[in-house]
């Protein structure tokens, strides 16, 4: 009764309407042969993968978990089937370089189809999901050495990946790593230390795991200036392949996603290799990192879809009392009295917000991995530049406000199943348990906002920022000039410009007050998200205003309506509470 | 590491200062000669009970759950003797009337009991949990022969009893209920169907279980109008009990409660008596749903409280990452340069938000309680039944904001552990698992919003709601006179006007436009509750302000400033939504 169908239509909406994303590959060597049918091609080819061969494993995986046995982790029934379909169809290269082996096809289609695993499986999906981001990690910063021996295995999806940096005692604190590192005589080093909440540390799907592990050099600095980057793997490569000294001690067990491994890792003088330059390992893995950060508001986005999807088809199916109001096509209601559910408004109103969301979401996290490929692809060095910026700033946005509204959404529509949706059957309320850790890991949603406001938009006295946030401005001009857009466009524009002015305004106080922006960046990055989809709202309006006669577009401008109307009216809270730079913030110990 | 400290102190203020109790016992014969030693000595011993006998059981019971086996269920390791404890304590007698062994004391002190279980262990609260209920039902509705049978076993907490209301296709709406009666020469009835999500409907912490069922009579009307109240118990009691035709054929897999056993119930020709009037059940019945649904608010109220404490407990103890001010009084910053995370402005925030609605719903709450003692006992019949229509009003607030809140706070919460948060062993993960069925059962938060705005409130153009709010009005103009609580006088005054004026709107276009009062009823209720808690916030801090010296008081001064520096705003947010009454919502289809 949980089901999935690929959000294909709306996909395409985003890639070819919404962002245009073809004037771009045009001027881009690799992808300007791109043919139209590729894209739909792909969309389509990895939602028959999702459908028919990870969605059946995934309520089973969540109820058995996966177990632990003296060292090894035995992964649900399915999970290593699916994962063999999954490398064998060389999902793993999409996004890679040709010369390891990949297919060289933008990230923004690795988006897709990583937002389509999570939607039906994000538990499986944690197993694969790393892969892209240690092959950008080890492409930038490995040897050529090292390069010839690891890269190629990743991107066929022969060997998978981790990242080791959280330790007991160091979480958010990444600078508190404790685990050491002793260079030895060959060139390798000596790896040491206990690493805890590390995803798919051991599992039953790949031969080989490729441990990327933060540690830290004889005499290195205190803090995050100290602490390198290594590979560590499981099994050392060779003429005769041997067993590392890297084990798994045990698995978490957790909330949701029950059928990844989350695992405790020893280090016992394991041999690794240096990655990039010693102790600026976080700037080597940062590279992992932000790939990591979009994955996971992919997951958010594939969550909400998910519970949209069925809750959508629950409430046309369940009947339960009269609603106020039908419209003109709607059947009799049946003798009992009741009406489906869906004409019921407090069922339409969430339901609808479900739709908001996601849709718009979706535009601005494909936006953000379009923008890694112009960063990574174009011609231009000054294009280039600007889209790393601009990435460099959505991520956080992506990876807290998808994550954020994926918790909140999958519950909104858990509601509308009544008391079968706290029932493990019906599947939404696995999708609520496993939405909850994206708020989580990779940097927990607070960590993302004071990087955002604090390390990234006050840094440069808000240049960049405002650099990005141009396109909210000159949508709400395109609006205003636009038939039936007008009333979007004028509220996108002078919203866009409070929030440009309390900007300047933190800006200005930030300097004499050092806790202000820490106070107020999770409503600043909340109000940038709300903004950036509203702009979409606005955008699809437009674009879909001419065509409204067509159901598809007839819903974009109903839905853009819906958001206006609805959750537009929360940027006003979050100005309100930006505004509020006076208000100070009590210490907190025992009442 | 998960602990709980029973919060007698702040319990106190709320009866002693916030809320006067005194003042009305003094009124009432029954509690007239209640000494001012009772209420801590009954707070005390319930506080002994839950923390000695309740709390150990609770991770177990969620790890272990309950089990079925051919209609019998048994309940997690430590469930029946905690019952045992508890029975032969006498709570269940607490606020029962003596004449049925009862002790004759406040609702109010049940209430307090009640968040103390509820915020320990919340599945096993599930059992006695609608004792209380089933006391009132049969107490004014059954007749003497019934209530000589069965009333003493109930309040002794010999038997135990359940609510059986829904069926797989009568959830939100009981009027579509199909279990038959059919009567019976002996004046009986034959009961037959089949009842869903039965907490309790079968278990092993009594010998006999009352199950209060709604059916159908034969040639009763369609819809609620035609529903009857039975009561049914397992074991029919008599010089040779026997086992009634009901049986257990099942229990849920659900996302939390594990140790409340949810039933699949099949009544099949078993025996049952009328309680009250034929095709009448739901009025007799509606005196246990509105005790249950104010104890289902408790639920809420008890998991953040649970969250808060803990949270704030595991802040002061986890260092993490350089805070950007630190107090004056703290310990330098250790050599690694993290601080504990308490001193981190989105910790503090968080804890703060926790704290004020904790402390603040607790009164609201206490006050719905105290309502229904006034309401029952007062020997003036015009107090009796104004506290009886303002209870009236309060409870679907409590049990719509106080469960949504609980769920967000929990949430909140595991926020500020982290990864750890995620994990079972802390515990809150857990917390956040439980308290989501409170948003769902006892009637959903929806069906609470439109139980206020259309059944209530627009149903006597708002007399008697604006009534109850006079308190707002009254609290504005005391807190405007008083040294140092003068803008909260003004905030809440003048939010308090505009709520009454939106109040107005909404019942003067109602008639006019049937979805207009379902659409804005969540927003409603959500500004009632946030109105009423920023009132009890102005008293409190106008109680404190002559006391700011002790720290207790300096705390709820600080809070009071907190809530309505931060979390007050939100009433403008709401107030825009409801004064949109002209957006349409539309009908959602596939896109």
């Amino acid at each position: 009764m949980w089901s999935y169908v690929p959000p294909i239509r709306d996909m395409q909406f985003v890639v070819d309407e919404l962002l245009e994303v073809r004037k771009d590959w045009a001027e881009i060597p690799e992808f300007s042969d791109l043919d139209a049918d590729t894209t739909p091609q792909i969309l389509d080819a990895a939602g028959q993968f999702v459908v028919q061969n990870l969605a059946p494993t995934n309520a089973g995986g969540d109820l058995q978990g996966c177990r632990y046995d003296t060292g090894s982790v035995i992964t649900p029934d399915g999970f290593a089937q699916a994962y063999a379909v999954y490398r064998d169809a060389g999902w793993p290269a999409l996004a890679c370089h040709p010369s390891f082996g990949g297919q060289g096809l933008p990230q923004l289609l690795n988006a897709a189809l990583y937002e389509m695993l999570f939607a039906v499986n994000h538990a499986w999906s944690m197993y694969p999901g790393l892969t892209h981001g240690a092959y950008e990690c080890l492409r930038n910063h490995a040897t050529e050495a090292i390069k010839s021996i690891y890269l190629e295995k990743l991107v066929s999806g022969e060997w998978l990946s981790t990242m080791c940096l959280t330790e007991p005692q160091a979480g958010s604190d990444v600078g508190l790593v404790h685990t050491r590192a002793v260079p030895q005589a060959d060139g390798s080093y000596s790896i040491s230390g206990s690493k805890i909440f590390i995803s798919g540390g051991e599992h039953d799907l790949t031969p080989n795991i490729l441990h990327m592990v933060l540690a830290r050099l004889p005499g290195a600095p205190i803090g995050t200036k100290g602490i390198s980057l290594f590979l560590v793997p499981k099994i050392i490569p060779g003429d005769v392949p041997r067993r590392n000294g890297v084990q798994c001690d045990g698995i978490e067990k957790k909330m949701g996603i029950k059928g990844s491994a989350t695992c405790v890792m020893t280090f016992a003088s394991a041999t690794g290799w240096l990655i990039g330059v010693p102790h600026r390992g976080l700037a080597a893995m940062f590279v992992m990192m932000n790939a990591a950060r979009l994955i996971v508001g992919l997951q958010g986005l594939g969550h909400a879809e998910m519970a949209y999807q069925n809750a959508l088809r629950y409430a046309g199916e369940r009947s339960q009392m009269r609603a106020p109001v039908k419209p003109e096509n709607a059947a009799p209601t049946i003798r009992s009295g009741a009406d489906p559910i869906v004409y019921h408004p407090a069922t339409r109103k969430t339901l609808l917000t479900l739709r908001a969301y996601v849709e718009g979401q979706r535009a601005v996290a494909y936006w953000c991995a379009h923008l890694l490929d112009i960063a990574e692809h174009h011609p231009d060095g000054a294009r280039r530049a600007t889209a790393d910026d601009h990435a460099s700033l959505l991520t956080p946005i992506v990876k807290s406000f998808c994550t954020e509204k994926g918790f909140q959404l999958a519950s909104a529509a858990l509601q509308i199943w009544g008391g079968y949706g706290y029932i493990h059957e019906y599947g939404v309320e696995q999708s609520l348990r496993d939405s909850r850790i994206a708020m989580i890991y990779e940097g927990t949603n607070e960590i993302q906002a004071i990087d955002l406001l604090v390390r990234k938009v006050i840094a440069d006295g808000g240049q960049k920022f405002m650099g990005l946030l141009g396109v909210l401005r000159d949508e709400a001009t395109l609006c205003i000039a636009a038939a039936g857009c007008e009333s979007f466009g004028r509220v996108l524009g002078q919203t866009y410009g409070e929030f440009m002015d309390a900007t300047s305004a933190i800006i200005a106080d930030a300097p004499a007050n050092p806790e202000l922006a820490h106070r107020i960046a999770a409503d600043y990055l909340y109000l940038a998200g709300l903004l950036l989809v509203g702009s979409i709202w606005a955008r699809a309006a437009r674009l879909a205003s001419p065509r409204r006669t067509e159901p598809f577009y007839a819903s974009k401008l109903q839905t853009a309506q819906f958001f206006f109307d609805y959750l537009m009216p929360e940027t006003r809270l979050r100005l309100d509470l930006l505004n509020r730079r006076h208000c100070a913030l009590p210490w907190v110990g025992a009442n």
